[in-house]
């Protein structure tokens, strides 16, 4: 049973002023793709960047890219494009590695910095990398840190006086839950500890004001919202505050203050370039760089606005489909990202069946099935198609075969 | 003066056995690259691949690739056509991250197979980033680490009964001097300690023995003699005694054991998929995958002897036009690399003058003008031209200018 009619939606498209910025991407022919929030699509000005820096930069330019490129300064070049996303100012933000190494990185100075105290706080169904990197690093430094998990409803209770760094996922990855980042920094410095936020399903996604939040850390993805490509770099914030002396463990010689000067003793670069490490991947931090271009002359308030009437559509259409799916992220537009997440027991052979007809979203353990509203290249007509396969899927029980309950290696 | 003919050169080009490999990369006209080993030269078959990868697998294919393109295994797949190159068995190699941080995760293993000792050993003019990562590693610890270097020519003697990991590059960056991998392993094993072997430039360069060697744990670079491309990701290798129960300590969720499990707490995947860390660089590891097909039919053995008659022809070459240069590479080849490095109180504003007439090496502190041999795409007639041009720019001063003595950014 459809609540909106197609007529409405032919409406909503027709007024929608960012329509536009579909032209931006590439997307295949007989494909509804729900799944920006794990991979996004692909930016047509990304492709012809990639080729650019191949076929030009490295075929022809060779090592004298390093400089004529500028190469070497990608990842401030990109980290300055990404802070003006997160409400981070300039120079807080370098792009390198991936998620989880920016996470260990901020994480060991969070602790360096709170030397008295031995607690990372974090909540149960946080993304098992940070929890991994987390108990990780405790293992590694060998000082008695605990990571210590509570249900997400009793975090706020649980930032304690032992605690060094409270560490979070501002939209967890399964359920779209949002946490309040400005309430719970606040309450995290009140305790006297540091907050370092994970923003994988923030940045991109809607306004993140990690200065008005007063955030002390923050890393966060390249290849999700923010549209970089397949294994696209990530990046890593320090507050201004934090960033005269930042030194973090794994010195590499491009976070060094003078890599070309090949000096024996590490020596920290200055400021966020302390974050640095190895050779970046040029190749991805360009295509990531040239993607970040398809958010030009939006607003994010605008994107979160029109990302909010396409999850309302999509989530009120599914629910008159296939009421059998059950919603779990908070309707009020306030507690959540913007993906919308449902359970079922045959959720992962549903969202096959799905796949299979172009209806592309993506299963998560043990019985979730997750939508991702990207606005930048989703219509209102996509996500009220996608809700009607939705529910012929589970009206006609297409999910039941073996092919599809088979799982494939990455799920 | 030339000691080698023009016509003589046209012979040994008429016939070398390896003169098709050229046809393989991409060089711009004009251009005599001798910087091969610090950024490989593009194969045409790489610029496809990335392309394909873009726009088919990332653009089309979407999220799905991570199955339908195997992007999940590349990590494997190319550590598997690494092994071949560097004589270690299957299941011994990964692609991830960067050389720095392999070190990092390797060196970690390393020392915690020896807790009763506290000393990595390594050389003074070792590769800089090697010994920031082992002083930071060491510091992160904890446990009174000490990276102890030694002069080159004492490391044999210094490996005593408290060192647990003998860690050095086996060409050495600025000199081109070759250690013995395999006599020094066994020095190594002899006192009971571990080696740690960096390839940054052996691997692709000439056989290497790995297994031959005995050696317990070795790290490498994806973009100088493998030519995968600016930046692109580094390798691993640990013996298969080390693979059981291997563990490191950046944990991230690939290299868990069920990755898509999603489980809260960390257990290591088997074997070496335990070095894996974060998302890889898909696109970065893409073009690295196709650029080994530069190899295919070549013995390296093949390879290192034209790279050793190219070495010939180009140091005597440079001796008779350009005297004041001072080779400082040894000429016997079971004792080097096959760059060639020379010193001169001018090497910068020489190397920029070279530059500028087009033959492309590069130069490192203080005084050192490097030159790569890549019998890959490089002819006799390369280097006997570029060993003139040399002698040009020594016989006319042209480096003696403001333009040429101002560095550069990245040197």
């Amino acid at each position: 049973m459809s609540h909106v009619s197609r007529s409405r939606i032919q409406e909503l498209d027709a007024g929608d002023p960012l329509a536009h910025a579909r032209d931006r991407f590439t997307l295949p022919e007989g494909v509804i793709y729900l799944d920006g929030n794990s991979l996004g699509a692909m930016p047509k000005a990304a492709a012809g960047r990639v080729a650019t820096t191949v076929e030009e930069e490295w075929g022809r330019g060779l090592i004298r890219s390093w400089n004529t490129a500028d190469w070497i300064d990608l990842p401030r070049t990109v980290g300055e494009k990404i802070a003006r996303l997160i409400g981070a100012a300039s120079g807080t933000v370098v792009v390198a590695d991936s998620t989880t190494l920016n996470l260990f990185k901020v994480l060991a100075v969070a602790l360096s910095l709170r030397p008295d105290r031995r607690v990372i706080l974090s909540e149960e169904g946080n993304f098992p990398t940070d929890l991994y990197i987390a108990s990780g690093l405790a293992d590694l430094l060998g000082k008695g840190h605990e990571l210590r998990l509570v249900p997400p409803a009793q975090v706020a209770g649980a930032i304690t006086s032992d605690v060094a760094v409270v560490m979070l996922t501002e939209v967890n990855y399964r359920t779209g839950f949002k946490r309040d980042m400005a309430g719970l920094t606040r309450m995290t410095h009140d305790a006297g500890a540091l907050s370092l936020w994970d923003l994988a399903h923030s940045a991109g996604a809607f306004p993140v004001d990690l200065a008005g939040a007063d955030a002390d850390f923050a890393v966060g993805c390249g290849y999700k919202y923010l549209n970089g490509g397949p294994g696209a770099p990530a990046f890593a914030y320090v507050a201004p505050r934090f960033l005269a002396g930042l030194r973090q463990p794994l010195t590499g010689w491009l976070g060094h203050a003078r890599p070309f000067a090949f000096a024996p003793n590490y020596e920290p670069a200055p400021g966020i370039d302390a974050l640095r490490v190895g050779t970046p991947s040029v190749i991805g931090m360009s295509a990531l760089d040239e993607a970040l271009t398809a958010f030009d002359g939006i607003a994010l308030v605008d994107l979160r606005r029109k990302a909010d009437m396409l999850w309302d559509v999509f989530v009120s259409e599914v629910d008159g489909a296939a009421p059998e799916l059950t919603p779990i992220t908070p309707s009020d537009p306030a507690l959540r990202g913007t993906q919308a997440s449902f359970r079922h027991p045959e959720a992962y052979a549903i969202m096959q069946a799905l796949i299979a007809r172009g209806v592309i979203g993506d299963y998560r353990e043990p019985d979730i099935l997750r939508f991702g509203i990207t606005p930048l290249y989703l219509r209102y007509i996509d996500v009220w198609k996608a809700a009607r396969a939705i529910g012929e899927v589970m009206a006609t029980r297409a999910w039941d075969t073996p092919e599809f309950k088979r799982k494939a290696k990455v799920v």
